[in-house]
């Protein structure tokens, strides 16, 4: 088969490897008909994640058919149409029982795994370990554009943004960034009854965005962006400020926009350490949450879909073929330039 | 009436002063019976809280006496016996009605004014603006010794460390910090069942009292603080970490000994900003929580306290007389070294 393979720092290639197989009782092997790229997968490619070892087939998001069944499945057998999410869970450590897969102990100590620390899912194939506690049926109901955007982006945005920041009827919310991961939180806000929700950012289309998808509010970022967002609600900032970026500047943007007793939910991934003013912050009863998404949401972003709640289609801007990975790659690695939100990959 | 009236960074005297009185219709004034210094004075002290200008009297903490009730004060009357907490409640706007009076909007937009926004309990007398939904009548069963403790360092080990923190039966805590309120949080995490209470000081006079107090462990600070601490859990570090300290190096120590989807609660009271390793916390699914006290669980504390379970009366080492309080600061502005925790001021 065919799998876009990692070959250290800046090279990858699309190229021949052995068939995905079952190795262990508890896999599946999944043919993937549509997957998409992660920012993470940039980080990956520029070095950021040494535990990615060349020769490691990238990706974590996919959308497939079932093909080969483990012995020991129960769930799942052969043609079934399953989400394959980010983060893969043994169902069984504490972390799990916990409802915190992410750090699932038994599958390496973190949940994700695929183009991590097992070969991923931008691939004609995939094994899937631990199948029965991972992988999600697609309902009839909710397309492969629609579902692909559900193995993490929009998890992400949920669950590490708006359920994280416990956004609550009637709170105001900020959120700084509107890429793909801060515009999944803007569209699942409002399921929570926000009753202002204000986006920050620095692109125009994203801003456009943001209001096709909730937002009520945009302001441009710039030296300004506290007062512009202050005089938005009743002069002591936002209930639950939201950081989808991943920069020092920007986590300390969203620190500095939420009023006292507020949540500050950190999405970014952060490549570096980030100085906090503690020294105002102490006094200001406020919470900082940061963190991997579960995936647990996933059910209930299913059925939210399934409904017309969620159009979680409107993620995707762009779709490629998976031979043309590489192009998907340069359009998503600029996607601000390109205004592109997400890709969508399909089956060739 | 005698008051220690503030005048300047490194400036204050124990001096004659206008007698409290009623000014609002919802004031009493309260005799003071027993007084305390808190940490924060010695910051007032040392010119970092530029809201506190020459002539305030200083102290926020007092059992005493009502003396005067204004006439819209219907819950308390001459010779009440009575808790004058270090937070100040209008009770009726959003932070009150919220529980978080330490942001009550009525009072000057933070609930702690005593020795701050207005004159303090460092002395004979003290006005005591909105009595009604401020102080706490004191049952015959606690002492005033023990009451003392109640109007601010327990509370605030209490709320800002164990209950920001979560801690949950079974739970790991880590209390870095052995002062003062880090006493308090070990004095009261074992009410939430933790199954393990590491104290973390340089001190070993602190670290004596933090097992008296109900530390299970103790630990050295130093450069091997996080293998130790770790090496008393299961590897991964504690569910629960608290800082009460207030600089950059003890709120990384907390930082760096809490595990995966554990608490990192901060009550330390910062003078610079802080520079954390959000590089290496944001996948470890985290949350940081800061803030001023509320003291919204005294109404708790006293049952606890007259019920036996906190002897709270243990936090006080030293007892001096009011016009002996110059001698009581010098004692507590040097803590570590006299062996001192708090230190009781009673009425002369």
């Amino acid at each position: 088969m065919k799998a876009l393979v990692y070959h250290g720092p800046g090279s990858k290639a699309w190229e021949e490897v052995p068939d995905a197989a079952v190795q262990e009782p508890t896999d599946v092997v999944v043919r993937v008909d549509t997957t998409t790229i992660c920012g993470t997968d940039l980080h990956i490619l520029k070095g950021d994640v040494p535990a990615v070892t060349d020769g490691r087939i990238l990706g974590h998001e996919a959308v497939g058919t079932v093909t080969e069944v483990g012995s020991a499945v129960t769930g799942f057998r052969e043609g079934d149409r399953v989400l394959v999410p980010a983060i893969t869970r043994c169902g069984r450590c504490e972390y799990c029982q916990r409802g915190m897969p992410s750090h699932c102990q038994t599958v390496g100590g973190i949940g994700w795994i695929f183009g991590h620390l097992v070969d991923g899912t931008q691939a004609e194939s995939v094994r899937v370990p631990y199948a029965d506690t991972s992988i999600y049926a697609v309902p009839n109901d909710v397309t492969d554009e629609q579902a692909i955007f559900l193995a993490d982006s929009l998890p992400t945005g949920y669950e590490v943004g708006v359920l994280a920041g416990q956004v609550r009827p009637g709170d105001t919310v900020a959120v700084v960034g509107a890429g793909a991961v801060g515009l999944a939180a803007i569209l699942t806000t409002g399921l929570w009854g926000a009753s202002r929700v204000i986006a920050v950012d620095t692109n125009k289309f994203r801003l456009g965005k943001a209001v096709e998808f909730g937002a009520t509010d945009t302001v441009e970022a710039g030296p300004d962006v506290v007062d512009a967002v202050k005089a938005l609600t009743d002069g002591l900032g936002v209930d639950v400020s939201i950081e989808a970026v991943g920069y020092p500047e920007t986590l300390r943007t969203a620190a500095a926009l939420v009023r006292p007793g507020g949540h500050i939910a950190n999405i970014g991934v952060h490549g570096v350490p980030v100085e906090l003013p503690l020294e105002q912050l102490w006094i200001h009863n406020v919470t900082l949450t940061m963190g991997l998404v579960d995936t647990v949401s996933i059910p209930t972003l299913l059925k939210m879909v399934a409904s017309g709640k969620i159009p979680a289609e409107k993620m995707g801007t762009h779709t490629f073929g998976l031979d043309e990975i590489d192009r998907a790659y340069e359009v998503f690695a600029d996607a601000a330039a390109n205004e592109a939100l997400k890709v969508v990959i399909k089956r060739s």
